[in-house]
């Protein structure tokens, strides 16, 4: 419908305006975005805005996540939802709302969490009796469902997890990686034993650890987070820790073992084995949409985004070259079709110019191009471009079924070397606080010391050296005798970093 | 861990109370629930709890989904989404605030909805200077973002759907039927033309007549809402109207139409084809976790819930009889393990009565129950009972891979059948508001009549007959020349009933 109740000259101002926005939208499409080594942070956002994964909302800090960006997090869900059934784990679905009194039950728990949450105050136009906070995570709502329906051992273990996006007000946001909403899943569980909670706490982590290098091609160091780091609330907690492509840290997934304390805080017990009354032991365990900012600033370059072939969500981009000629186009959309029977794929036929395509494709980090044009048809061949490192083949139409797979695995392969080999580049083992400054001005990464276990230490390094710990890892290394700060026996060897 | 920090007193008498309770939550599960014909509501909330589908929390009105309930909601979630997807929709992750004066810029919406939503005033301990709500429906959001992305007719349609929980602050609620917090998709399209986005509005509305009809087998009646129970904002209102057990109707997926409200509202605007700047058109289309209660409603009866086959999370429970016997147990899971390749399938081996098992795997409503003991492993058979009419039927064990989807199927076609014929034995037509008290007062029920058009008459059939309008049906018929009301000229045919 046009604006017909508009005078001739405010409809043409308003078509010139829009003219202007297509206009500069086109430009802006196939401008080179910032370099990563010019402005690393500004690069980021680029990558997120320019490929399409997020905008930014009224709502200071909460996104907006696209189509493309929620079909990242949905492949990554069905990916992690899978691995978690196959353990057992059943999902249900809380309440969004968190009483005040609730809340406030576990006393570490919501020192940790109050300062940081949204308040609703008003159902309607009435002022409620009590207030009502967001989830910031749902610990508290877990422990009162268990406290209703756990009475003996049999009922033992329950294994919960539940999809949902939770609330945390941060003060300073950015797109996947602090956001004041983000989504996640967040695993609720309750053994027995203290025993089986640390087993399970420690399985989790492994598939999380799994999930980050065989799917989405990052490597990991697991660890157990220093007191300081821990969860409000936990006894340990357990991480993955990355490293970005600038050489600081991203804690990927947490685990997080509670033993008995949750549970005598909300009063849940249950019939033992020997008729006494027991408490339970619990874990939780979660991964948020922020580990889609761990890909993007693992993978990405400055054509844009590199997604991992298992969480893409176009792996083999269709291109038909000269799409004019005859035969083209149905040639293109006939391989389409073949292949989708064994990958995510698209074609695009639209009447850009292959080469915008090409740079279109290669920002929204599509792992293989497939080029056909009709010299390739005559030859009986394709052209399939690697989205990692450019590479071109020239692959024979009738081995796609077997040569579009061998290079996603390719892919992927290639991604995790190039992640492995700027984070062995960007490790440094030091024995002295000098030696990690020195080090870590030359180059941020990660600093492997020994460490006393104080606080105090944490804390000094933290101000000196910029640093924080991110985790004991499990791997233990033996580097010297003593405490890279104060110099008193060492208790543990600790990777420190800068975090995002 | 036992409680060894009890004196023996307060030991004993905490393990008694455990005692207690577990004897009373085992006697609980196998006395029988209130009969439907006896107390309908109490039926209800019976079967939802003892079928384990839900329980509340602590927040007034939130329930808690538990495993199997959210086992349910996932297979309508998948069958859905398949489906949306298919239609080429894009799901994406909106926030989950909404500024106060977002949702004011379209007038019907905010008057429609402001009253009910929850307010969130404080972030932290500092106060927001908005108030902002938690999302009751998110057109006010999509709006502000289509009006960022949306700049030519090549932007255009925008077909969107997102997955997530809103909130609207009910007076009273009942589990699944009215809660404060409840799960849905809401799809939110945006198009080029008027007709294109009335044909989506009426898509959308087909796909849930056919999720409700051909996978939950609710038979459902298609119709346009009056202006009265029309969607706040929206131009026209379509639904699925289903009627339940007892006679009561119960809406059950809505599509609405805007116009060019909401674009206009919130000055979304597009380059047209003809260079004219253009206002476009909007829809959007909802079906929530209510379906479960429609589900439980239509279906359920004096031993619990009966589940449609296509979203029962154990589609066969295959119980062992006899299972201490040689073999049973090891045949047993060799079925189980047979049939879970072509259906969803759960064995139970606890040391329960089988009579127990059977009673509570009804009260789940699992559709098929495989029976096999010794004299069934002799003769090669099993037995396969039907959850819908108990018909038991034995099979020979070669024959599982035909006979089980065909009594799956059977199942599905006997829910269907016998809940249209009660709807067909609870539909009156009639001509006069008389005949309209007194048909409703024999049986709960719909009733046909003629409409003038009129609020007024409306109105007027709520307070003197207690029934609101469910809908224009598409399928209209001529009953009579004049409103059952007023006398005047008929306008339409309307469904009026009492609805949930």
């Amino acid at each position: 419908m046009s604006l017909t109740g508009f005078g001739d000259k405010a409809l043409t101002q308003r078509v010139r305006k829009a003219e202007i926005k297509i206009m500069s939208e086109q430009k802006k499409m196939v401008e080179a975005i910032t370099s990563m080594d010019e402005d690393f942070a500004k690069w980021y956002t680029d990558v997120v805005k320019k490929a399409e994964l997020c905008d930014y909302s009224s709502v200071r800090g909460c996104m907006i996540v696209r189509p493309y960006g929620t079909a990242v997090w949905e492949n990554i869900r069905d990916i992690l939802d899978k691995k978690f059934k196959e353990l057992g784990h059943e999902n249900v679905m809380m309440p969004l709302f968190i009483p005040e009194s609730l809340l406030q039950k576990e006393k570490d728990h919501v020192e940790g969490f109050a300062p940081e949450v949204a308040w609703v105050t008003y159902g309607g136009s009435e002022q409620l009796t009590e207030r009502l906070c967001v989830r910031p995570t749902s610990e508290t709502l877990f422990c009162e469902h268990f406290r209703d329906v756990v009475n003996s051992y049999r009922d033992l273990p329950k294994l919960y997890n539940q999809w949902c996006s939770v609330v945390r007000w941060e003060k300073t946001t950015r797109p996947f990686l602090r956001t004041t909403e983000f989504w996640w899943q967040e695993g609720h569980t309750l053994h027995e034993t203290a025993e089986e909670a640390k087993a399970e706490t420690e399985q989790m982590l492994n598939v999380y650890a799994d999930v980050a290098e065989n799917y989405l091609a990052i490597p990991v160091i697991k660890g157990r987070k220093t007191d300081k780091e821990r969860f409000a609330g936990a006894e340990a907690t357990y991480t993955i820790e990355a490293m970005m492509h600038d050489g600081k840290a991203l804690q990927s997934g947490t685990s997080h073992f509670f033993g008995d304390g949750f549970a005598r805080a909300f009063d849940i017990t249950f019939q033992g084995r020997n008729n006494t009354q027991e408490y339970p032991f619990q874990t939780s365990w979660g991964m948020s949409t922020r580990i889609i900012g761990a890909i993007i600033m693992t993978h990405g370059d400055d054509n844009g985004l590199v997604l991992p072939p298992a969480i893409a969500p176009i792996q083999v981009v269709v291109i038909p070259v000269a799409q004019h000629k005859a035969g083209v186009l149905d040639k293109a959309n006939e391989i389409k079709e073949r292949i989708s029977k064994f990958c995510r794929t698209s074609i695009d036929d639209s009447d850009n110019m292959p080469g915008w395509k090409y740079a279109q494709y290669e920002m929204k980090g599509v792992p293989l191009r497939l080029e056909i044009g009709p010299k390739d048809i005559e030859k009986n061949q394709c052209v399939l471009v690697r989205r990692d490192n450019r590479e071109k083949v020239f692959v024979s139409l009738d081995e796609l079924e077997t040569k579009i797979p061998e290079l996603l695995k390719a892919v992927h392969d290639g991604l995790y070397a190039r992640a492995l080999k700027n984070r062995e580049e960007r490790t440094f083992t030091v024995t002295s606080m000098e030696e990690m400054s020195k080090k870590l001005e030359e180059k941020t990464g990660f600093v492997k010391t020994m460490w006393c276990g104080e606080l105090e230490c944490e804390e000094k390094l933290k101000e000196v050296v910029g640093v924080t710990s991110r985790c004991m890892p499990f791997e233990q290394e033996h580097i010297s005798d003593t405490c890279v700060c104060c110099g008193k026996p060492a208790k543990a060897m600790v990777y420190w970093g800068k975090a995002y």
